[in-house]
């Protein structure tokens, strides 16, 4: 009977439940100390159906950060609502951002950590993925600026390198909040939303923002 | 007479011609795809004598990773002097920070791109340079807010993350100021500066934090 369970499980539920079982030993073990007998039981499978469905653990590694990578990007977009003052779509990107990285830190540990950590192809996998969120915080931080003047202050490539400073300092911040106790995502999204949109000068002079109740 | 003049040469000082060829074979190639053979060239001695005196390609590798984390660390702590106002220690060491990532780049490229895409050891010895730079930041942000408030409104937790934050955004943005045309270390900084110390609210009102002369 189980077997006939088994068989009737859609190819893509079956494929769903590989990717979970692999993001999570690849997240906690490493790349090279994951073991795909590990991830077949994990996922409550034989080893031979994870390599017909995968074929080979370097395509599962890239099947497992296409998908986080996917769901990554769609949560902050997600969170984001077009129209509202720029200090809130920011506020509304880095909690779904925050949020997301918490809930899913082995997913985030293969974007940030494992996929970065072992060469090529996996790092222009991700590399691509932050591409596309660079390109979206320009866009936020562009719009900001323009409503804010009538004729632009921040030229092109200041508004660029911003938005670089904005990725890279939530990538950091997700990796600390991770494994720092005691760091909800509510808190490490106010702490970068103080340091990106109030700036240290007004953190240190008592000047803080304070978050939409 | 050109083979005397080799052996004369200190042992010291042939290593650091090694280490020179290696970071920038190592930087512009990747870990993978840089030779031996073209090291030993380019630091003009034979093959046997960088394996006599490195070991081997991945110790010659830890070799340039640890030299060039001494050197990033150690820049930017002679850019800083402590008993300046706290934003403008801050932009000292992000100048001393972006100065050497643009006049090093295949440096940077091997601590910031090679040593964390070729998996462990690697990137351990990195993370070190890391944990000692966040830790220097911290201490920074930490004076600097106790310097501001008698009963200091930041928590601990939250001065690790503020330093978190900043570094993260320095490193992201050292990567794209050295490969994007146009963008001057100074520029750099004064964009990371901006967005650190007044903050993107500031910013886009037009109030922008202005360098010393």
């Amino acid at each position: 009977m189980g077997a006939v369970k088994t068989k009737r499980m859609p190819r893509a539920v079956r494929e769903q439940q590989m990717l979970d079982a692999a993001v999570r030993i690849f997240g906690q073990r490493g790349y090279m100390a994951a073991s795909m007998d590990e991830i077949a039981e994990l996922a409550g499978v034989s080893k031979p159906l994870v390599y017909l469905y995968l074929n080979s653990k370097e395509d599962l590694f890239i099947a497992c950060i296409r998908r986080e990578a996917t769901a990554l990007t769609e949560a902050v977009r997600a969170g984001v609502r077009p129209g509202l003052p720029a200090d809130r779509q920011l506020w509304d990107g880095l909690q779904a951002f925050f949020a997301h990285t918490a809930e899913h830190p082995d997913g985030w540990s293969v974007l940030h950590l494992q996929a970065r950590t072992h060469g090529e192809p996996f790092a222009a996998e991700v590399a691509a993925m932050r591409a596309e969120i660079v390109a979206f915080v320009t866009r936020l931080v562009a719009v900001a600026a323009r409503a804010a003047h009538r004729d632009p202050d921040l030229p092109e490539g200041e508004v660029a390198g911003l938005a670089e400073a904005l990725v890279g300092a939530a990538e950091s911040l997700a990796a600390w909040a991770n494994v720092t106790p005691g760091v909800t995502a509510r808190q490490a999204a106010a702490t970068l939303m103080n340091f990106a949109w109030s700036g240290l000068g007004n953190l240190l002079s008592g000047h803080v923002w304070t978050p939409p109740a």
